[in-house]
Formats: C-alpha cells, sequence, structure tokens
C-alpha cells in the first residue's frame, strides 16, 4: 500500500493492511510503555501542536504521544489569537514558517476543511486534529481499535450510537469505519432534533449496512455489543425547555449499565457532563477511560508511521 | 518507612529519614548539576503540570526539575479556562484522562482541599502545588532545606516569621515542619488584623514550641537566625489608609539587616514587592534566591523518590 | 575574540570573525539536520522563553533550535501577565530566579532597552528577542546570513530597504550590519511620513555608505540585489485615506518579481500581510521562507556559541 503523507479524513483510513499495521503498532507501543522498554524512534523530530480552537485532551495526547516516542514539542495553544494570525497572517503562510521548525504539524482548527487546505501547504506530514463540524480521524481510529481491543473484530457487532447525532462530529468519523465490519448492526439512538444527517443515512444505505433508528435508548440496552454515548449540548436547542425535557433520557446509570450485555461497553469521547453517571465508572462494561488512554497509543503508532 | 504515593499535605513529611533522605538527594542533584554529571532516570518518563491558577514560578521550577532529570513536560497552564473544565468535565475526570498520558500530576488549584481529592483518583502520583489557603507542601520542604543548609540543623534556632501570618501559605505550611527542630525559638511578628490564626497557635502550645507575639520586628532583629518575610497584600485591609499604615513598617533594608546575626539569613517565598529593599541583594544574609534555587532542588528530589 | 556572555544588541555582532564562525556553524546545523546526523550538544541543558509580548514564530524558533541540540525548554508565553509580573515583581527579580532554573534565556519584551538591563541580572546568557521598537539581533544576524547565503559575500551589493522605514525594527538592527558590506549600496524606498530616521541617515553618512532615498520603488527594480520589504501598518497614519492612498505602492506582484535581476532576492521578515502576493511564493527570488528556516540555524548556532 501506499504510505500516506498526511492524516486528514477518516475515509484515508478505511484501509484494514493500514488499520491492522496501526493497531498492532499501538499494542506493541502500551506494551513497551508498561515495561518501560518504549524505544524512542523520533529522538531529535519535533511535533508542533498548532491549536485554533482548545482542546486540552487532544493536544495533551498528541504531545504525550510525541514524548514517549522520543520526540520534542512545539506548542501554539491559541493559535487564533496569536500574534502572527492577529498581524493577518493566512494560515498558509503559517504552516509554510512552522513546517521549517517542526518535523510534524498536528492541527486543530474551528473551520471543516482547513486540515486539508493546510496540508496542501506543508512540506511535513500534518495531522487533522479535528476541524470544526468536519472530521477527527485520530479519534475515529482510537474509537475502532478500542472496539477491536475489547471485543475482537467479531462479525455482527451491534453497536448503539446516542445522544447528538446531528452534530457530533466524533460519530460522523467514526461510521465509515464502522461500515468496514461484516454484519455490523446500527441503532440510531437520539432525539428528533438531533438525528443522523441525511448523507450519513444514506451512506448506511449504500453501504448495505443493517441500521434502525429510534428516540429510546430501551430496545439497544440488552442487544447493543457497544454503546457510544455522545453530548447532547443545550445550545443545539431553540429554548431551555426542550433542552431540559430531554437531557436525561439517556443517562446512562448502574441500572442500565447493569442491564448490558456481560461483555458490552460502554465509550464515551470525554469530556462527559451529565450523559453518565460516575457510578457505572468502576463497572467494567465502562470503557471510556480506557479509550481515552488507547487514543495515546494510536497517536503514537500514527506519529512513527508518519515519520519512519 | 512506608513510600508516599502522593505528596498532599506538610504533615506527610513530618519524618526526619524522609527529609534526611530527600535532603541529600537534592544536594547530591545540585553537586551533579554544578559539574554537568547529572544523570537522567527520568528518561521517558512525563509530568503534567495542572494549574487551575497561575503560579509561573512553581509551574517552572517544576517543569525544570522534570527536564534535569531527562522527562517530558505537559502543560496545563490555565486548567480552570480549558476545553474540558469549560465544557463541564470534574477534576476527576480530567485527571484520571491525564494521569493516562502523564507519569506524575504537579496540581494547583484555587481551593483547600483539591489536591486530596484529586489524589484519590490518581493512578500516578500527585503532588499538591499549592492548593488555595490550604496547603503548599513542596515550598514548605524546601524551606527548611534551605534553613539546614544554610545554618545546620543546631539546636534552638530562633525564627521570625515576619508579616502576613493570618493568609500566609506559605507560613501555616511551614510551622509544623519547624517544630520538629529541637529547642526552637519562633518569634511571630504581624500586624493585628494579620496574627497567625489560633489553630495554629494551639499547634505551637500543644508541641511546647517557644514563641511569642509582636507587631514589631525590632525584639528579633538581633536574636533571629532566620528572619522569614511574607508580603502583606493590599487586599486584606479594610481601608486603603489601613494598610498604607503599616506597610513599610517590616521593610528590610540594609540598614535593619546589617543589624542580624552575622550568620543570619533572610528568606522570603518571592514575588517580594516591597518587602525587602534590593539594595539588600547583595548582604551574603540574603537567602531567598538560594531558596528559590533549592525549592528546584527539592523538587528534583521529589519527583527522583516519587517515580523510582 | 572575547566570548559574548550575552546577545543584546546588533553592534554585538559587528564582528566578522564572529560572524563567519557562527555562519559556519549554522550552515553545518543545516547539513546535519538535513541529514539527521545534529548532534545533542545541549542535552540537559534549559532554555527559557519569557515574552512579555507575544511572537509566536520567534518563540517557536528558538524553542526548536534548543530542542534540535537537544535541550529543553521553559515557556512562559504571556509574562506580562504571568501570576509573578500581576502581584508586581521586578522584571529584575523574575530574570534572577528564572535563571535558577534555566541555562539560558531568550528575553522579549515591549519596551527598548529592557532587555540590557536583565542581562545585568542574569547570571546565565541572555538574549534579545525583541524588545519594542530597539532591537531584534538574531533577526538581524538571520537576515545577513541569508543574504550571504543566497548571494555570496560580493562587493558591490545593492540592497532596496522598502515600506515602513521608520518604525521597522528590522531594518534598524539590519542597517548596520549592513554598512559592514565593502562598497554596499542602500535604497531607502518608502512613503514620506516613514522616511528612516535621521539617526540612522547619519549612521549611513558617517559610514561613508552609499545610499538614497526614494518615495517610488521603480528605479529599485532593476538594479537591487535584495528587495527587503516591510509591512506597512495602518495604525502608523492620521487618517483611513492616507493609508489607503498608498498601501498598495509597494506591493510585490509577479510583474514586478519577474522584473527584478535573475539573482536578485525578496526578503520579509514575516508575517506579511499585503506586501508581497502569493502568486511570488514560487518565484525562485522569493527567498522569506528560506530566510524564516536560516533563523532557526542562526538561534541553533547562537545557542551552541553561548552554552558550549
Amino acid at each position: 500500500m501506499q504510505k500516506l503523507k498526511h492524516i486528514i479524513s477518516t475515509t484515508q483510513l478505511l484501509n484494514r493492511p493500514l488499520q491492522e499495521h496501526l493497531f498492532a503498532s499501538a499494542a506493541q507501543m502500551e506494551r513497551d510503555d508498561a515495561q518501560r522498554t518504549l524505544a524512542r524512534p523520533l529522538s531529535g523530530r519535533i511535533l508542533a501542536t498548532i491549536f485554533y480552537e482548545p482542546s486540552t485532551r487532544t493536544r495533551l495526547s498528541f504531545e504525550a504521544a510525541m514524548q514517549k516516542l522520543g520526540g520534542g514539542v512545539l506548542t501554539v495553544e491559541n493559535a487564533r489569537d496569536s500574534s502572527s494570525a492577529t498581524k493577518g497572517e493566512s494560515i498558509a503562510d503559517s504552516i509554510r514558517v512552522i513546517s521549517g521548525y517542526a518535523d510534524v504539524i498536528a492541527l486543530r482548527h474551528f473551520e471543516e476543511g482547513t486540515a486539508k487546505i493546510a496540508a496542501k501547504m506543508s512540506p511535513v506530514p500534518l495531522i487533522n486534529a479535528g476541524d470544526g463540524i468536519g472530521e477527527h480521524p485520530t479519534q475515529a481510529l482510537a474509537d475502532i481499535y478500542t472496539i477491536e481491543k475489547e471485543l475482537g473484530g467479531r462479525e455482527g457487532l451491534r453497536v448503539a450510537l446516542v445522544g447528538d447525532l446531528l452534530y457530533g462530529r466524533t460519530i460522523h468519523s467514526l461510521l465509515p469505519l464502522l461500515c468496514l465490519y461484516p454484519g455490523v448492526q446500527i441503532d440510531l439512538v437520539s432525539p428528533a432534533q438531533l438525528r443522523l444527517p441525511a448523507k450519513y443515512i444514506q451512506h448506511l444505505e449504500r453501504k448495505g449496512v443493517n441500521f434502525r433508528e429510534s428516540d429510546k435508548l430501551g430496545a439497544s440496552i440488552k442487544s447493543a455489543d457497544v454503546i457510544y454515548v455522545t453530548r447532547v449540548q443545550k445550545e443545539r436547542f431553540e429554548s431551555p425547555q426542550e433542552y431540559e425535557a430531554i437531557k436525561d433520557v439517556y443517562l446512562i446509570d448502574s441500572k442500565i449499565a447493569d442491564k448490558l450485555k456481560r461483555h458490552a461497553i460502554i465509550m464515551h469521547a470525554l469530556p462527559r457532563v451529565n450523559e453518565i453517571a460516575p457510578e457505572v465508572d468502576s463497572n467494567s462494561r465502562a470503557a471510556y477511560f480506557r479509550q481515552a488512554k488507547n487514543a495515546l497509543y494510536i497517536r503514537m503508532a500514527l506519529l512513527n508511521y508518519l515519520l519512519a
């Protein structure tokens, strides 16, 4: 397979051999990390995290990934308010200059499509660390990795996607990857106002994926192998009353968690607010903190892949 | 002795063998640093500095300490305004996620008691880098180390604590450690409005420590071995007049400094504003910059102790 | 030659043997970097970037330089709003404390002359990374290095300095270095309101440098070896109309770029806004991105020189 130069979109990752390579690499790094035998293959290399909108967690996991591999880090935490940006510099110029200092760039931007434009200007590998309502491919890859690690790549997985399916970038980036699983069944559980956009529905249909839509979680509880919960944001509703009426509808508490299949897992991209009760954390099905840690190893595998 | 997992409170450090171990380690690191023969025992390990209130100096000294030992650093300088915090994530979740990326956490928080709560959630060692009006144990340890380095652990030391004894966290964290010295005598010198709180007075009484209170520095000048000066903050007074009336009462200038015992030392946790005249800096008794540097080596010793 | 301890002013760099040493060192580092054979001579050493006004690009290039040489970095991105500064600490105290944690300091300040004052307080080497309308010596050195690398140190170079010559710190720092070239000719091209200040004109006269002033670019286009463009800032004009009337007068587009001598180069300290059309970027004469990268290697050479 041809090596990718940049990681911009999930569609680049719809490639089983590449996924398997990255998953094996991530798993090896996790083992080496646990035993403190990690090699430092990126010693002398530098990652620049350029964030035009804040995302502390994503930034830290990229920076930790680079450092664990022996590399250094340059941080631009508030690129939107940086001196160059406020003087009116184009993002193209910023990328060209910073790519003179760094060997790889992780770019977060508030506008869909920016990562793609930036990559064209960048002589060094660029990773899309989220671009507005667009994509967040490394998160999606870490999610798929989590599912495989926890459940194996079994046929006929049933995955319930729960909450805000309209704006949830995480879900949108994950869907095409889920469709690669033979016999996957997808439950789309959301309030009527926050249903999955038509283009993703059509994608499911085109791929011949078995799916159903509902505004109730009930039917998914006993059958799902994966419950992927997303945050329903107050700002998405026309009135506070509308929000109040549904905000707790999908709350996962211990009562629900205990009814799940024995080997089912609960996922969440975090931060959570009210979607999963803290009492669930001690339930072995609660996979969200393991999922966050998997993102670290996936990012290590990707940095190593791009710079090797 | 049982090894500490977290460093949350000065009371954990009321342990002479532990102190002696850390002081010997700090002294060795200082020697090695001067000769550039420092080992890099924390190579491949990562410190996360998570600061919910700013403290540039404390942050930098932790970050320098970690790097001098070969480790890497993740910085969250304004955790209160971080993307996760503003989305409503609990500190418990933040700590659990970040502890997946880092091997040790230095936490600064504006609220007393937060470090203790956070440590309970953290699978990796957590160091309290100051929590509101609560504690700042690594500062207190560096202070005691400074006293021992400068004066030896002599019996019957007379220590004058000067300035704001009511709100001065530094002083509160230091007092229990001072009480360990046999025959220590403590002068409490403050304006009437800023006297040491009753609970600390009672502690001194319980420990049978010889102390006296005064609102004048005079009696301490000729007898003190240590003059520890704290900043008196304008905001603590009911009226600007009240503040103006006393702000310069404890100013240490060359005239006072020269009257001190020959081997006495002047300490200050810095930043200073008007408490010590710059002309004093060249006086050999001015120990505050040495004190700041000692904090670096104490933090190196602590990081090494926690991660070894 | 006596080794410099601090780098505060361009006048310290008016020294051909030192320049040649630094340029050779920068060139060697660039070759080693390209082949990934860079040594890590500053391993275990720490650079503190203390920026009292933001300059993302300058900060990143210093931090990249230090890390490429194996060193670590402490960042104070907004020193003006740092906890110590807001508590009223003097810059002298800040420098003294931070110099206990770092082996070298890069200081950016909004006030002319601060770097010089700070250096007096600093037991470790301090580099002026720009002080208000004062100096930016490492930028000037990188500019001269760029000219020599691109054009050789040829006699009789004709250099056109274009745009805001009144406030352009870059130009002011560069001029004394340009005067070292035998037979150099300087075209000063600016709007009448933004002419080079008298003291620099007098410097040129004293040095017997051949120069001419103009408010038109025309005469320079065919004769210049170097066109150094600076940004004309709106705020410098009394009325928006005045600004609008001249803002595009010196715009370098492909039409102009193609008329330049074949081996001429276009320079800009970046960020650019409207001074050079993006279409020029692909012209081989466009040297500004190479110039930005040269600043990295010059800073590496300087850090290595100061700490060796």
